[in-house]
Order: structure tokens, then C-alpha cells, then sequence
């Protein structure tokens, strides 16, 4: 679709673009975030890092920058959006400030004013708000993450007394990586099955006191310490057990279900399984929060090994006075390109999806209207699919960033080994990326049907007998734009690979195809329960064709990601920035679809000599955009300030030491009809040995 | 070529068939090394970390165990591949102590002893090998790692003192990342460009003190600190600077060239750039190491995932009491499966470089006879490949790992966060991985001819007019038995994917067409350097076809890591082993062959069906390993003590207790008739709502 970009691009442009909707946060961020508290320390202690990273989250409260997300009436602004923007600028500095702030205003916070009501709100809010009650959300156990449902802790009501009995059972019901935990919590939002009247209602959460304003830890409670992580050491994760604490009954989270003096139980949602994930669908701001900031991370590590390799120097090219540019060499522009092209297309698609969560949240929670099912399902399985997403993105390209500045890479100064161990875990919590890819899956195999209940696991496939036939290809936001470009395309043998129309196309064609061929691989399954021969459990109807769901879900993800990308070309109303986006994005696209040629030719989408040439196009593409490679970091507009890399500094001044005294030598050398000598360029060196 | 695996294989049968030719050095590592100081201590400082590091590198010299390669008439046994099965045993603990080992007795011990002669080895080899001296082996510079033949630091002779002047000239000559530098070093084999009578003879190595016995800094040298490092904390890593720092001429390591007190340069290797390659050769033993090493903690992360996945429950299937051990999802076999068949594979093909690193070498150094260059060439074109293989599949192996382990992965006290943080510079020192593939390449490209001078970087290809037309696919060690196989598989159609003679063809046949494909490339580019409207420079036309040179070397590893294992599954006599390494190798050479499936789809080598066939295939093999994946891990015989993994003791034990107390309950819950509670199954909440 585009022709090369040459004009030159200013940066400012391009980050006005990506800036997007909230510019306003992101401004704010850059000119006020510079208190060094906010920037790692290197070769600190975890008991310094935890010092520190609590003295940057009240210092993060008293600024007002993270309470975005709470009511106005609380000293908040209404603004979902605005707070998930804040913390993925909050990422760009120490992540374990990030997630501190995410654990604080994100998840604690958020659980008490979205699952919490008024007299919650009334009570603890303000202090939540400010950090005077630091608190931990404490779903996870050690024995279950993924599968929340199936928590081990119980709290059970007692009509007698009119309390709670919170209780773990044994090791594996621990409430385990629970940040703020170890050292900071005083309260908990702590989720356990409701029992009461004999009856178990499910999942629900309530608000518990775990240590006194000394410190002590509460009659009952069992606090534990995480200790050392691979990464993230300015966050105190611990682990919490209760031993039949007491907690009374107006402490349980009644949003969405309550508890009478008499132990009655009440929900306006009346199956569990809805109602647990009605529940866990209000926290989705976490999720989204995770993926953007792991964008952060990914942006600041391809900042530095951008900036690095283009001043770093290695081998001569014969007849050159100095040694090749790394960033000249095809192998390492294929490293840093894709992987630049990739971040942007995810920057997209995650504006579109702070966007979308912003506007669903703003209708029930500020707007008092009721929840839309197929809006809140999307919105959950968008922010599923993209925490995926962002998250194996951060963790590929932290780690060749890593690698593609060497040694230095290595070397705490250089931030790089803190932004991987850091991010490392992005791919675990707030739902492992394996399970997420699984409930993206479901989400499209049955076409966002009512189908909560299908979340439990594996077995009984019984869904399946419920799948629609023809999987709809539900657009995004650029449902116009993309049918106009998919529509232009007439067929998809000898079309130009730069059109726009072709890539998507091709990216729909695969999820379609996949989506199609995983429902008829588990009909043709559910059938072979009562085969004579070969009977098939329910586990291996599904675990059967595993691999294949999760590709479908992945190929769902990446056809959604170019349409946001798509969209923001679109909206890119300088002529020069628009044009290098539009070169970007084919590199994105295409180098999607290198990245599963075997697919594309296997389903006759490619044949050999296609497949051929979409290499050498993306060649031709990481050729055009060499020349802007700063540019496209610099888009990314992260402060100097915030980078904490010292090779960013010493590295340029280096290059041209090394210069100067090269040329020097050069210039005896010539004097003296001397030969060789250190700055001789390897033109020296090259005869074969024997010639 | 295998039947289904179902006998049950005596994890001991497979330990021997692994531990090889220096099965003798891995028995005495497995009863010996049990000393605390040997394991990682999770939180540790960095300063703690090197003050252990130390007493354990002392307690090994003490032990004896790592100077076997050292020569026998200074108390060492001659053996070098038992020095390098040494430190491959010694990498099963603390990584800090590996790599320390390998600095003290592998690099800076190995360059006295190679580089050096008898006057150097009569005064220092004993120190060295008690750890009484210990040194630094200081090559690389801030500015030159990967090329370095053009290091910066000068070590220029004077007649007149009859000594030399070691010189660092600016800030990007100075050693860095040099181990033992920070702290312990008192030497330093130090590399730099020697001139003498106004001409410069290349890169030579000098013996230099850098600090007394107090630990003070000798005069003219200034010591810096590379401080904290994503990992590998127990080891000192710093910064060399010399100025004019004075170096008796007694002390350049002159095996390789000499300087007479007059300043007179001689050499028994009249080129300097194919002396400089002789003397780079001698060290192969380092990157032999760090392949090996490599191999180990991929063996340890993987033993970690394994056993883990084994005990780990998450989801029910219905009607199940207990959920499904995650190792039962097919998903998470095809993470934990091909991983471990590819560490099975790379593990034969160590030990087969291992055998010929030791022949050649002690036929050079023991017996005294002329170094056989095209042997010595082989040797390191296959210690480069293998490093690459080896470091490459531990960092993404370990990396899934973790993964795999979930939150619990990412605790200190699971092993995996240091494993991954230690190893993660592999992939860069003794060589980084690109330009080690680039070396490959080369080698390949002018088939093993004479022809050092290429080396030096990208341009001027001149070295294209010499290449053979038909490159020569040498074969491995297994000679015969890989020609009768491929011999006895008359096409590529239509042939069992089981059939091993199919798998290596395929291999076989993708090295040679992505050989001779780069051969075209590169012999048409080289005829546009004066193309009139098409002109390329040197640079560019190696440039421009560089993935698809890497590409090659990379088809070239996997092809002799095949043979590798091919051999090895042939040298196994018990019959249940044999039959499921053939199961193991399978996989290796089929999920290989399926990572690269778009490859063979272009290439004509595998039809849409048969490539459907092949993931087939590879599922149906996952699904007859999966019952032997413990074993598999067996295999590799880590004592549990050296493991330091709290999940794998805390995990059985907790899972135990939980499905005690849910029978518990369930057997309750019967009794009285109640509905749900924990320890309910699934089944009670996968009704969908609105059914």
C-alpha cells in the first residue's frame, strides 16, 4: 500500500498520533514523573528496593496521578481510561512502581468500589485513595491461579454471631504472591467460597483487616514473605493464611451478592458461575493495565538497543575508515524492525482497547446503566487476547534486546536485565497466557453466546453441540475502513503484497479457516464418545485438538491487532508521518504472515514462489526503513531522564574517542609509511593466508 | 523408525547410555560436589555471592577436580575433555561457579598453559591451579568483543629497557566484563596489539600483574568494577586500564611469537592474521564449556518443569474427583516434549564434539604432533555451531520453563529465575551468537578451504571467486550409519515421517539447497560492484544475503546434531532405552523438520497433506512420550540435592493434603446431602447459564 517513505518524519508528529485519546495523561506523566524514587536502583537490596518502591507509591498518591479511576465524589475523576494511561506511563519508570500502583489503586481499589458498595466506599475509599490503608488483593493461591473458581478458602457465615469465618484449609489454600502482602497490607480483599446455610454460593470477596497499625499481623492471620523474586524486588508478595478469623458480615463485598442476618443469601445473578465471572469481569482494568504496561517496557528496551546500535561499531567493510554501523547489518535490522513494527501495531490496538474498556465501564459505573453482556464479553476477551499479546511481545523482544546490545546488555546499568526480570512474570498474572489464549478460544467458538459456563476446564465439551456454524468475524472499531480495503482486493494470487487489502484478507482467511476447521475437529471428537473402538473421553475431545483452538486464537489476535493498526494509519493526517506508519504497518503484516508462511502455503493462500518473494519484500522493507529507525523510537517520546541506561551516554562519546584517535594514527601512519597499527580498518587483514 | 515405546525403561540404562567416554568425572561430581557453598542462596548480595563464589572456587582447586586438563608433570591428567565434563558437572550448581571455573582454570589457565611456555608454566601453572594465583583472562575491550582483531590496547616494545609498554588508549579500549577483575584477580593474561620496531604484528597475549599481594592495584593500572549483572552475581566482573603500564619482555605468552631483545619479531606463522586464528584456536575448550554448561541447565530447568507439570492439577474434567495433572495437556507437552527430545539430541552431539575437541587437542599438546589444521578447523566450526545450538535452546528452554512453572517459577526458591538470569549471557560471551553463526557459514562456504582471512567482516567478498561449486556435506562421526540410512529411503514422497533415513534427508537436503542457494546469491552480487545502474558496494552484497547465510548454518547445526543422536540411539544395546530414545529422536528430528515446515512446503520437500501429516505425527508422539517423561528426566541423573527447587518438594506434599481434605469433604457433602463446597469438581457449575 505504500510507496517508500523518504520525506523526513519529525517525531513530534508521530507521538502526537500514538498519543492518542489520552495525550493529556501522557503529557502530564512526561513533565512531572522525574523524582528519582521512580527509576531503578541497581544492585539495591530487596528490602532497599521495597523501602523505596513504598516511599514512590505515597509519593505517587500525594501527586493524584493514580486515583484517576475512582469516583469524583471521592476525589477521583470518573476517568477508567485515563487511569489504565497512568499506569502505563507509571511502567516506564521502576515496573515494580507499576505494579505496586496496580496492586494498590488497580486491584484492591478497584475491587472494593466495583464489588464493594456505598458503605465500603464511604469508609475506606479516601484512605485507599491516598495510601494510608496499603492493601492487598488476595485471590490467587498457591494451589490455584488460573482456576479462580476454584479457590480453596472458605468463608463461612454464622447466623449465631452474625460473622464470617474465614478460614484456609491447608498449605495449598494460602493466599500466595499477593502483593503488598509481605510488608505494607493492612487490609485485604480476600476472595473464598461463601458458604452459608449449609450451601456453597461460590467465589465471593470480603474486606479483611491482616495487620494492625503496628504491623502485628492480626489474631489468626499467617503472614509470609514471597522472598526473593526473579525480578519485581520492590514488591513485598507474601502469602496470607487464615485460621478461622472472624470477619463480620458487613465486610463481605456485596455488590453482587449478600448475605442477610440470617444467613440468607441474595444476588440478583442468579447462576454462580455468571455471577463469579460478572464479578471478575468488573476487574478487567488489571488485565488491561498489564498489557500496556508491558508495552512500556517493550518500547524503552527497543529505545535503547535502537539508539545503541546505531552508534555501536563492529567489523570494517573494506576501504572504510570505520567499522560498520550493527544497525547497517540486514540480520540485526531483521531483530530490531519486526519487532518495532509489532510494537507500534499493539500500541494501536491496546488505544483501541483502553478506549473501548473506558466507554463500557464509564455507561455502568459512572453512567448507572446496565451492563451490556456482549459489549462486557468482548471487552473481556479483547482485553484477554491483548494482555496475551503484549505480554509474549515484551518477553521475546526484551530478551533480543538484551541480546542485540551484547555484553553491555547484560549489565544492570545498561536497564536492560531489570525491564526482563521485571516484566517476566507479565506473562503469568492477571491470567496465564496459555488460559487466556484458551478463553479467547472459547469466546470465538462460540460466538460470544451466553456460554459462561463453559469456563470450567476442558471436559464435557458440550458447547460444542451448541457452536455456531459459521463464525462470524465480529470487525473492530474499523469495520468501514477494513471491509472498503478487503473489498478492493478481488482474489489473493498476484495481488501486490503492500496491499493493505491483501494482508488483511490473508489474516482473516487464516482465522476463519482455523476457527472452522478447530469447531470440526471437536464435532467430529464429540462423536467418538461412545465409538465402539476408539471411544474418547470428554478431556480428550478437547485436549485433542488443544493446539489447534489456541492457534485459532492467536490468529484472531493478530487479525485484530492490524485492524487497530490499519485504523491509526488512517487516522494519521500528516502526509510524511502517514507514510511511514503506512510502511510500518506493512511490515507488520507481512512479516505476520512470514512468521506462518508453512500455514499460508499449506491452505494454497501462498504458493512457493509468493512465499518466496514475501521474504524478499520484507528484505526490501527493513531496507526503507532503516533510515528511520531513530525516528520511530523517537516517537515513542520516553523522556531521557527515564531511560537510566548508561550506554546511551558513554557509548556515543566512546565512538568518537575511538574516532578521533583512529584518524590520528591514520594520519601518522601516512607520515611515517608506517603499516598497520591499532585503527588500521581490516583491509589489512584480508588476504587469504596462501594467496 | 520406532514402534510405540511401551516397555519400561530403567532410568539407569539411559544415565549410562548419556554419561559417554567420561562417564568416570560425571560419578565423582555426582558423589562428591554436595558441599552448601555450591549452591545458589536465593537473596544473597552481590558482595555475598562473590565472597562464596571464592571459598568454592578454592574448595574445587583443593578438590583437584578441575585442573584435569591441565598437563601431567604439574599435577593435572592431561585429559582435556574431562575438564570440560568437569565444568559441564560443575554448571549443575551455582552457574556463578561454573563460569568462575571456567575463567580461572579454562580461559586464563588455558592461555598460560596454550600461549604460554615453559618458563611461564614453570613459575605460574601450579599457583594457577591452587587458586593461589588467581588471573583474568583480558580480552575483551568496551569497544571490540565479537571482532576482536581489532582490539585497541598497544603493548609496544622498547629496545632499550627491553620491555614493553601496555597501553590503554581511550575509554573504548579498556577491558571489560573481564572475570575476576573486581576482586580476586592478582594476573591478567592481558591481549593487545604488539609493535615493535614501528610495525604492528596483530593481537598477542602478555602475563600481567595487576594486583599485590594487599590487593592494591598495581601502578598504571586502574581496576573498575562492571558492577550488578542480570545474573551470575558470584562472579567479579570488571574493567581493565592500563597506562604505560611497564610489562618485562619475559612475560609476552610467546608460543606463537617472539620478540628478541633487540625487538626482532619471529613467528612460525608467517601470516599474522591466519597466527592470530592459531592462537585463537588453541581456546576452543572455553566455548566447548559454555556449550556444555548450557546443556546443563537446560537439563536442571527442565527436570524442574517436568516433575512439577507432573504433580500440578488445574481444571477439572467432569466426573473426575481431582483435576488434570497439567503434563496431560497436550499444549503443555508440546512446550516441555520437543524441548527435551532437542536437549537429548544436543547432549549426543556435545558429547561427540567433546571426544573430538579432546583427540585433537591431545594429539597437538600431548603427543607433541603438528597441529592438523583442516581437523583443528572442523573442531572449531562445530564447537561454534554447537554453542550456538546449545545457548540458544537454553535461554528459550528455560525461559518456557518458567513459564511453565507459573507464579511459582518466578520465586528465587524455585531455581528457575537464576537459571535464566545466569545463563542469559551465554548466548554472548566466548562468542556471540550471530557472528558465531556467520563463522559457521563462512567455514561452510569456502569448504573448510584455507581461507582465515575472510573472517575479518562482510566486504570485499572476495573469497566468493574461490567457493567451491559443490559444497561437500561432510558427514559426522556416524559416517556409515547415516549414509545406509539415507540410502535406504529411495524418494521423499510418500515415506513413513518415522523412517530415520527420511528425517536426515530432509536435513541433509535443506543444508545443501540453502547452501548453494547463498553461493548464487552471493556469486550474483558480486558481478554488480560496477554494474552500471545497480552498483553494489562489498558491503552490500554480503549484506544483502545475509539471513539467508545464517539461515544455512543454522540448517548445517541441526543436520549434525541429528547424526549426533542417530549415532547415539545406535551405540544403545538395551533394547526399552533404545526404543524410546528412537521415540525421542523422532521428535527431535520431526518438530525440527515442523518449525521450518514453510521451508520444505516452498522447497518442494513436503506436500500441504504430508505437512498436516507431520504435526499429526508430532502430536501422536507426544502422546506415546507423555507417559515417560519422568524417566526421560531421570535420565540425566541430577542428584535431588544439587536441584534447590522448593516446588519439587512442597508441591507433591500440598497436593497430597488438598486431595485428602476435598475426599473429605466430598464423603461430607454425600453424607449430608449438601450441594457444592470446596472441593466440589468442576461438573457442578459447567451448566451454562440460561439452560
Amino acid at each position: 500500500m505504500s510507496s517508500t517513505p523518504n520525506a523526513s518524519v519529525d517525531p513530534m508528529v508521530l507521538r502526537e498520533v500514538l498519543d492518542g485519546r489520552w495525550a493529556h495523561v501522557r503529557r502530564d506523566a512526561r513533565e512531572h514523573l522525574h523524582d528519582p524514587d521512580f527509576l531503578p536502583v541497581y544492585g539495591e537490596s530487596m528490602d532497599e528496593a521495597r523501602e523505596r518502591v513504598t516511599r514512590a507509591a505515597k509519593k505517587l498518591a500525594d501527586s493524584g496521578r493514580v486515583v484517576l479511576g475512582f469516583p469524583k465524589e471521592y476525589g477521583g475523576q470518573d476517568d477508567s481510561g485515563g487511569s489504565v494511561t497512568s499506569i502505563e506511563m507509571v511502567a516506564f519508570k521502576d515496573l515494580s512502581i507499576m505494579v505496586k500502583t496496580g496492586v494498590q489503586w488497580g486491584l484492591f481499589g478497584g475491587a472494593l468500589q466495583l464489588l464493594g458498595t456505598r458503605r465500603h466506599h464511604e469508609t475506606y475509599l479516601r484512605d485507599v485513595m491516598s495510601f494510608e490503608l496499603p492493601g492487598c488483593f488476595a485471590m490467587t493461591e498457591t494451589g490455584h491461579g488460573s482456576d479462580v473458581q476454584q479457590l480453596r478458602t472458605t468463608c463461612t457465615y454464622d447466623p449465631q454471631t452474625q460473622t464470617f469465618d474465614l478460614h484456609t484449609p491447608h498449605e495449598a489454600a494460602r493466599k500466595d504472591y499477593i502483593g503488598n502482602a509481605a510488608k505494607d497490607g493492612r487490609m485485604a480483599v480476600v476472595f473464598a467460597q461463601l458458604i452459608t446455610q449449609g450451601k456453597n454460593h461460590g467465589v465471593h470477596a470480603w474486606l479483611v483487616p491482616i495487620r494492625d497499625e503496628d504491623g502485628t499481623p492480626c489474631p489468626g492471620v499467617t503472614i509470609g514473605d514471597d522472598g526473593p523474586k526473579a525480578g519485581l524486588a520492590g514488591v513485598d508478595n507474601g502469602r496470607l493464611s487464615f485460621d478461622h478469623v472472624t470477619v463480620p458480615r458487613d465486610m463481605l463485598l456485596d455488590r453482587y451478592g449478600q448475605v442477610a442476618e440470617d444467613g440468607t443469601y441474595t444476588s440478583s445473578i442468579e447462576n454462580e458461575t455468571r455471577r463469579f465471572f460478572t464479578m471478575l469481569g468488573t476487574l478487567v482494568r488489571g488485565r488491561v493495565s498489564v498489557g500496556g504496561s508491558a508495552g512500556s517496557a517493550t518500547k524503552l528496551a527497543l529505545d535503547i538497543a535502537v539508539r545503541y546500535g546505531d552508534v555501536r561499531r563492529q567489523f570494517a567493510a573494506p576501504g572504510e575508515d570505520r567499522e560498520i554501523v550493527i544497525n547497517d547489518y540486514l540480520v540485526h535490522q531483521r531483530k530490531l524492525l519486526p519487532a518495532l513494527a509489532t510494537t507500534y501495531a499493539l500500541h494501536f490496538a491496546q488505544g483501541e482497547l483502553v478506549s473501548t474498556m473506558h466507554d463500557v465501564q464509564t455507561a455502568v459505573h459512572v453512567h448507572g446503566q446496565e451492563i451490556d453482556e456482549q459489549a462486557q464479553r468482548e471487552l473481556e476477551s479483547r482485553a484477554a487476547g491483548l494482555k496475551v499479546a503484549q505480554t509474549a511481545h515484551a518477553t521475546a523482544t526484551i530478551q533480543m534486546c538484551r541480546e542485540a546490545c551484547g555484553g553491555a546488555g547484560y549489565l544492570q546499568e545498561n536497564r536492560l536485565p531489570h525491564l526482563k526480570a521485571d516484566t517476566d512474570v507479565f506473562t503469568t498474572f492477571e491470567g496465564d497466557n496459555t488460559v487466556l489464549l484458551q478463553l479467547v478460544a472459547k469466546g470465538l467458538l462460540t460466538g460470544y453466546r451466553d456460554n459462561f459456563g463453559s469456563l470450567e476446564g476442558w471436559g464435557k465439551v458440550g458447547f460444542v453441540a451448541d457452536m455456531v456454524r459459521e463464525t462470524v468475524l465480529e470487525r473492530t472499531a474499523a469495520r468501514a475502513l477494513i471491509a472498503r480495503l478487503v473489498d478492493a482486493v478481488p482474489g489473493v494470487d498476484d495481488v501486490p503484497m503492500l496491499e493493505r487489502g491483501w494482508q488483511l484478507k490473508m489474516l482473516e482467511f487464516r482465522e476463519k479457516h482455523s476457527l472452522e476447521g478447530a469447531i470440526r475437529r471437536l464435532r467430529k471428537n464429540s462423536t467418538m464418545e461412545s465409538h465402539p473402538t476408539h471411544p474418547m473421553t470428554p478431556f480428550d475431545m478437547f485436549n485433542d485438538v488443544q493446539d489447534h483452538v489456541l492457534r485459532s486464537a492467536q490468529t484472531h489476535i493478530d487479525r485484530v491487532v492490524l485492524e487497530a493498526f490499519v485504523e491509526g494509519v488512517d487516522r494519521t493526517t500528516d502526509p510524511a508521518a502517514r507514510q511511514l506508519l503506512d510502511s510500518v504497518c506493512d511490515l507488520y503484516a507481512l512479516s505476520t504472515i512470514e512468521a506462518d508462511k508453512a500455514w499460508f502455503l499449506e491452505h494454497g493462500q501462498l504458493t512457493p514462489a509468493r512465499a518466496k518473494t514475501l521474504t524478499a519484500t520484507v528484505n526490501q522493507l527493513l531496507k526503507e526503513l532503516r533510515p528511520h529507525l531513530i525516528t520511530l523510537v523517537d516517537g515513542f517520546a520516553i523522556p531521557d531522564g527515564w531511560k537510566a541506561a548508561a550506554i546511551l551516554v558513554e557509548e556515543p562519546e566512546r565512538q568518537e574517542a575511538m574516532a578521533a584517535r583512529d584518524a590520528e594514527l591514520r594520519a601518522q601512519n601516512a607520515e611515517g609509511g608506517r603499516e598497520g597499527g591499532p585503527g588500521a580498518t581490516a583491509t589489512d587483514l584480508d588476504v587469504p593466508p596462501g594467496q
